[in-house]
């Protein structure tokens, strides 16, 4: 294991799709959304201490989720948890980290990875990223995991991938161009054609190059964080950040930086991803019945029941009867029942929820 | 008020068929089902109070709900709750309150009814109590409410009244026959015919009708009973209850007396009815928006739901979306989603669940 490996969790999220288990007061990335006996972010940790030393998992999170982080992962440091104040988009959270990480290791390797995601085939992910280290160091470029899609969908951003012709390595490509979440006919041309590729979120890179990159895409964020060189991990953090954060561009490091910068590199990725944003995506994951019920707890009853995806606290008891294709989900003081193929009008009744019963229910 | 009117309130059913809120420790008499702010007994008490005074109110129940009975109707003494060891049919409740009485007042007059019945005119009910009580006083017949039916129900049972020449009240009626759960067709010729009514459980009598029809039907529960003549409303009361208790036949007031005794009234009532027997017939009588769904929870929402039946607690949040025609009730930990057209399996699944999970869920 490389002493110099650096993993980034970016744990900040809210994940409204995933209401009423997603609340602003404990988001998805906090739950055992697939009822495995660890949460994401747990399983997310795991997947990285045979990639890095533990202590150099770092965990970017809102201010409010700190304890909730270090409850859940008791081998980190108070220290390991970067703490926003509050909530921007990823590019200055990579920022953040990248020079937290500079003050103490110049010649870091980091990974940058949402904790929200479901990695199936562990091994997979981990010879993945043993050659995206080994290309970012050899290349310098800026490197994404490209994931092999299964099916149009709309809701991702693709990935198009051409030849680089300086890797031997069969998996690491170019990439020709991004495009965010495409129409159902260009998505499907897209998975016709074999050269487009989801994006995974998941990216790797030295500390120089995603340094250079800041420097030149998005100098006034370099400036901001290159200010607090020697804070960085000291007791004057925190007060550095929160006064340089207000000014900070909400902007995404995808389109910050990944879209502009002309040295990305993607490696073609095949382990079992999801990026589980919504409940009829993680249908696919859970352990079927011999009735395509997905189920998640321990007294949950069904009679002619088909299609479904349930998920009831385990001290609770559910008796489920004659429901086909629902969405059903319990969770802190609220009941959730949805037809499956309506799950996208989820946002409308949160938003609805919060004008007429206020913000404590979302 | 005639000071020597009785009421007698049987409550030590279970309801089974209204799980989950109904269970086995907190039946359904004691839930506000209707979301009124009153429970079925205290509705019940209600509507006793100008018919007799509030001390000659008497509630039969089993021991364990003593404290609930109280607290529920914190006007009534403990004495005047009559505790079962155990569960019996109606007859033994019936002789044990009227023995009770008779220890108080010998010319006593008893309206009998059960705790868990929905009347919506309560001053309709109490005209036809008062014709009932006259009729029970001048003929010593024992006398029981008919409902008017309104649909062909082959869940209860049916009275067939003929002309009582004796009566000048043309609501008065003898009985002919009674029938208990007919068939659907039977059940058609039956409202078709105009001379069938619903049994509605409600009796009205004199004391010295109803021993003297026990002491003919039911002569080893009359023997029984008259034992303890004189430690009725005494300390010794308990102790010897619960030594006859265990011999006396556990057998309904209907089949033990009334469909054996030849001297038996019918008064043909109509005052919006209801035994509340299943969620389906509670629909009915819960306010309704403009989809037929009736919901009892103050912080239930639905979207394109249409003729359900919802009952959640108010310090819960339901979201309800696509749902048609269902049952959806949350109570004490226990979520039902249930079919409304296959309400009659909510008893198998209760039976399955006590093999499955054990006594406390049910």
């Amino acid at each position: 294991m490389n002493q110099k490996n650096y993993c980034v969790i970016m744990a900040g999220g809210i994940g409204s799709r995933f209401w009423p288990m997603s609340r602003t007061a404990f988001p998805k990335q906090f739950h055992d959304i697939l009822g495995v006996g660890r949460t994401l972010l747990q399983m997310t940790y795991d997947r990285f201490l045979p990639i890095c030393p533990k202590e150099n998992i770092l965990v970017v999170t809102n201010e409010r989720y700190k304890e909730l982080v270090l409850e859940q992962l008791p081998d980190i440091k108070p220290e390991q948890v970067l703490c926003e104040p509050f909530m921007r988009n990823t590019a200055p959270c990579v920022a953040y980290s990248s020079f937290w990480i500079g003050d103490r290791e110049p010649d870091a390797n980091i990974i940058v990875a949402p904790s929200d995601h479901l990695i199936l085939n562990n091994a997979e992910f981990q010879r993945i990223i043993e050659i995206s280290i080994t290309q970012a160091q050899e290349s310098s470029n800026l490197v994404t995991l490209g994931i092999k899609p299964t099916r149009p969908d709309t809701g991702y951003g693709y990935i198009q991938w051409k030849e680089d012709k300086k890797s031997e390595n069969e998996l690491v490509k170019k990439v020709k161009t991004f495009t965010e979440k495409p129409s159902l006919e260009l998505a499907k041309d897209f998975l016709d054609s074999g050269d487009f590729y989801w994006n995974s979120g998941i990216f790797i890179w030295t500390l120089n190059s995603i340094l250079n990159s800041f420097q030149n895409n998005l100098p006034d964020m370099y400036k901001a964080f290159s200010e607090g060189q020697g804070l960085y991990g000291t007791e004057n953090e925190k007060e550095f950040i929160e006064r340089i954060y207000p000014a900070c561009e909400n902007i995404s490091i995808d389109y910050g930086i990944m879209e502009k910068a002309k040295n990305v590199n993607v490696v073609l990725s095949d382990f079992g991803w999801s990026d589980l944003g919504t409940w009829g995506s993680l249908h696919t994951h859970l352990a079927h019945d011999g009735h395509q019920n997905g189920v998640v707890g321990k007294n949950v009853l069904l009679y002619n029941c088909a299609d479904n995806v349930v998920n009831i606290p385990n001290d609770k008891l559910a008796v489920l009867h004659g429901l086909n294709g629902y969405i059903v989900v319990e969770s802190d003081n609220i009941l959730l029942i949805c037809k499956k193929e309506d799950e996208q009008k989820i946002k409308q009744f949160v938003n609805d929820i919060k004008l007429k019963k206020g913000e404590n229910w979302i």
